[in-house]
């Protein structure tokens, strides 16, 4: 038996001060949620389920509740989760009204006889297997609103800038039969096209778990993520002999050297040993300490982190 | 300057006999409209595309005109185009009404400052670029309507036969500047749920290109090919030092100790060596012996190939 093992992220970026405390507090209790799970004998799939489906709820984050919206005003989500022991995985992109979408990811993986559905489809699954579909206005925060009026109201340059922040939200474990999950949910990013799919659905990209490598959930910019699959990236290094830690820098440092992109990752290695990076000035994580047993939190380098 | 290279493939699973010469006259025809632009000095972009649209346009094939029917009787297409220069890709999954897809993934790369686009939000995409909307009809052959009607009226079990068939197209080419770009385009499984999305516009899985290793599309059961990122697995094990051949026959290697799925896999490599496997009992494909100068086609192992 191994002693379980669990790292949570809830996205990297340029994130206002002003909700640093609300970040931590958010991967707390996220990494609580799942925790609970496996302390108790529970799978590493129920466990990053638990921990996702805590920041889909929580407003500050952006998946589920709170998500940002798009060029049109609407909530499109994205989500995939994956189980490392048959290299299974579900994954859901650009669905309306679906509160938490990594619970269907994971019914379309169980349930669908397929991986991955998407749009207008997706919905119609997530009716037919009577999950509650929800109104746009159930996902919506006063914060994404007041977001889009501004950049209703403003150039395309500026537009840009308004666009920055990507909340993404993910969760890797192992538990203690050594079974390896990852999951990500994400609205993705502010004022995207209709119908844009970034890295957090895609497998290898947004997350990727394979029992005999690890497990990694990746959040930023995903049309750079996507192209080096950073997520398949990390876990192929741990293959070769890395520890997450090593693997999580390895992955950061390729996307920034293959195609300068900016990201955030969490990986989980088949000892249990949890690492994770970013070239991004914040990334919200929460773990556990082996040693200690005492709930971690990071935000930012060189910082004592907030407690709540 | 390099001497440019191209392979085309036309799917790969169990194709029936009577039909055996129209898929390899597919993939020569399609290996003459890429190779005619290489030879010209034209990009390795420009030269999958063009293949590829040449068998999206070829009612044998499951791609664009002659596609597969879903679960409703409709069709829905999914495209990816990879640029290995830049790592820069396009992909559109689950979209109606587009008769090229390949086409508008590449508009969506280039254009649209997203990777990819699904769904509605899609097809949305292509009437604002002032790509030319098609009706399901236009898409649609009696063959397909024959075969959706014995669905409709058979058991669940006569129905998975039915699905059986995965005719997926793609192409791998490298330009005389060492430029590698791949494309892969398919209207999926038949029967499949609306909104379903295999392999072929996920990046790594259907299709990946990388001027530092190498290129590859793969064709097959989906949701097996997606699970271990059957051509990041290819163009990995060219960057590791394999041929394009020994980089094929690895993938499909993989696929089968990982996770018993069916597929087959185009490869060029750096140097501009072409490879092709397959564990299905059919694959069709087209490439140029650098030797003869002459087109060769394949669709079986251990058969003298049929020749129009």
């Amino acid at each position: 038996m191994l002693i379980p093992s669990l790292i949570v992220h809830g996205g990297a970026g340029d994130m206002p001060i002003a909700e640093h405390a609300d970040y931590l507090a958010g991967c707390r209790v996220a990494f609580e949620a799942g925790w609970r799970l496996l302390e108790r004998g529970e799978s590493a799939l129920n466990a990053v389920e638990a921990a996702v489906r805590s920041m889909e709820d929580n407003p500050i984050f952006d998946a589920g509740v709170g998500s940002v919206l798009n060029s049109e005003g609407e909530i499109e989500l994205d989500a995939m989760i994956m189980d490392g022991a048959q290299l299974d995985l579900g994954a859901v992109a650009a669905v309306r009204g679906i509160a938490n979408p990594i619970t269907l990811a994971r019914r379309i993986m169980e349930d669908s006889g397929h991986n991955m559905l998407v749009g207008s489809g997706a919905r119609q699954y997530a009716a037919r297997i009577g999950m509650r579909l929800c109104s746009q206005a159930e996902l919506t925060v006063p914060r994404e609103v007041a977001r889009f009026r501004e950049y209703q109201k403003t150039t395309v340059k500026k537009q840009q800038q308004l666009a920055d922040g990507h909340d993404t939200v993910g969760a890797v474990a192992i538990d203690r039969f050594g079974n390896i999950a990852a999951a990500t949910s994400t609205g993705g990013m502010a004022f995207k096209l209709p119908g844009r799919v970034g890295d957090s659905p895609l497998v290898g990209s947004g997350a990727y778990a394979d029992n005999l490598t690890g497990g990694a959930s990746a959040t930023g910019h995903g049309e750079f993520i996507m192209r080096v699959l950073l997520s398949k990236t990390a876990t192929d290094a741990v293959g070769s002999g890395m520890t997450a830690q090593e693997a999580a820098e390895h992955a950061i440092a390729v996307l920034k050297r293959r195609v300068n992109g900016k990201a955030g990752i969490i990986v989980v290695d088949q000892q249990g040993r949890v690492g994770f990076a970013h070239n991004t000035p914040h990334m919200a994580v929460a773990w556990r300490s082996p040693i200690s047993g005492e709930v971690q939190v990071y935000l930012q380098p060189d910082a004592a982190q907030i407690q709540e």
